[in-house]
């Protein structure tokens, strides 16, 4: 499997666990670093502090290489740039938002830098900012999305017609067969959130992984448009938050209705009726809690399988 | 490629055109037939007496099997089929609606029966209605679509766990690539919709035409979701449908400025602003108007050398 995206992070599988919110913690990167993939810290919900603990925790557990996701959104992000430039992490993750921002500042430190996309036009801004990656993020994909709604098959390949960096494809990838499929159409790398999400390491409450399990198709729903489109299991908030729509709720009331850390309720806390639980659409075919080197293990081979069936075509 | 898929059309390759309204008159539907896929008539725009005028001239121009795509919604239902067992049509595609109501009383009469599905549960409901095989259509196709928003990488596994008969995906495949992709997550063969829109002998309209080719990334939606969803290109009409949605336009406001004949308007007769312009995603990556054979060439073409990357790997 060595190619351009494990050469770039130095790892041996082109695997990268997606650093997401109330999950990514250092228990969940260093496990997929140590299994052969890139683990990522998910800053979205880390304050400074904490994020510096988890870095430290997260060299600790391994010796191997790990990022840190960072949606630059973020209210903290200059503090949170700092102690990852302080703390030497070697790999950043960077989100929502606009990739001119902070590739060059973060490049001058020798920090590779990779930009989340969700469309053709941010890809081409990313590499003419200098970025050594890109993760071209489907619809499909859990948690905050692009407004373009493109999915990861017709992505994928928009991209790679168009961008000269690796693509990194994230969005419906779970098993060895999605990440051949996703390899076959331009990838480089894939980005897998909604599995990992669930990985015995993974920082979330049992609650919201109970939730992921259970999903069945068309359980997850792409919502809250006005505000940063994201991906939501349709719980009971999520169907209170549809009744707001069928009334014609204003902004101001939905806004209301969302209140304050909604993500943390139902993914860290775990209640699970209440609070946002952010997940992909793939988690219909998600039914196992297991470690992260099984996960990753798997992948993998089901990816030399699905290669070997190919040449019996 | 010969699999469930060739053997049950009798088909070379296991491509289907799509049977979409405005598009596959007996020119397509025999082009893609004659060069070894799967044409279809698209009923869903044709009167009981312009289908059975279209198969006639089909079965003049091919001695390859063909089939029809019914939309079950249709007004003509009882006479549409009625001139499709007069005729002798061998295969039917049927769309929208009810799988249960139609399969047995086609069967009876030695058709093959395929229905077209977004979502699991129609899935199974088909299969137990005794479908020969199932289309799976992905969040990214063209024209009416699921309410679940399903896309096609997480809609045809899913659908591969619990399905025994043959599974045909459709949604965001336009290339050798793509097709091999669906292939490998378990379809055993595709439907194209898009690609064949600006197809030589497809019968829309050639500003239709030039519209796709001139589509970029992002530049259709899945919109009208009070009534059926359906995905458009964006022109001045999905503009101003846009500001109606804004204006939190009640049903029957929306319904007022839709109106009727909306997709003949801009598919068939090339008013372009004012008409629906039914498309999939992939119309991004279509840039050329070339006849079906060239079509399906350069997608076996591009399928098997993909195979032979693989076994590079």
């Amino acid at each position: 499997m060595k190619n351009r995206i494990t050469d770039l992070f130095n790892i041996k599988y082109p695997i990268i666990q997606g650093g997401m919110i109330w999950v990514s913690g250092w228990k969940l990167a260093s496990a997929v670093s140590n299994a052969g993939g890139l683990g990522l810290l998910g800053a979205g919900s880390m304050s400074p502090d904490v994020l510096r603990e988890h870095i430290l925790k997260c060299k600790k557990a391994t010796d191997k290489p790990f990022g840190v996701n960072v949606p630059m959104l973020y209210s903290h992000i200059e503090e949170i740039m700092d102690v990852i430039v302080e703390e030497e992490v070697k790999i950043v993750f960077t989100s929502a938002g606009n990739p001119s921002v902070w590739t060059t500042r973060l490049k001058d430190k020798g920090i590779t830098v990779v930009h989340v996309v969700s469309n053709l036009r941010f890809a081409i801004k990313s590499q003419n900012a200098g970025v050594d990656a890109i993760v071209a993020e489907g619809f499909e994909a859990g948690g905050h999305n692009g407004r373009e709604e493109t999915t990861s098959i017709v992505l994928v390949p928009t991209l790679k017609e168009q961008i000269t960096v690796p693509i990194i494809a994230a969005g419906g990838i779970y098993s060895g067969k999605s990440m051949l499929a996703m390899m076959i159409l331009g990838a480089e790398g894939v980005q897998i959130g909604s599995r990992f999400a669930v990985a015995v390491e993974s920082s979330a409450h049992e609650n919201y992984k109970k939730e992921v399990l259970n999903a069945g198709d068309g359980d997850t729903y792409l919502t809250l448009k006005e505000f940063a489109p994201v991906r939501l299991l349709k719980n009971d908030f999520f169907k209170e938050l549809m009744l707001k729509y069928e009334n014609n709720a204003t902004r101001s009331e939905l806004s209301e209705l969302l209140g304050r850390g909604r993500s943390k309720k139902g993914m860290f806390e775990g209640i699970v009726d209440e609070g946002e639980l952010e997940i992909g659409q793939v988690s219909s075919l998600i039914n196992q809690i297991v470690s992260s080197k099984e996960i990753i293990n798997d992948i993998v081979h089901e990816y030399n399988d699905a290669i070997k069936l190919q040449i019996q075509l």
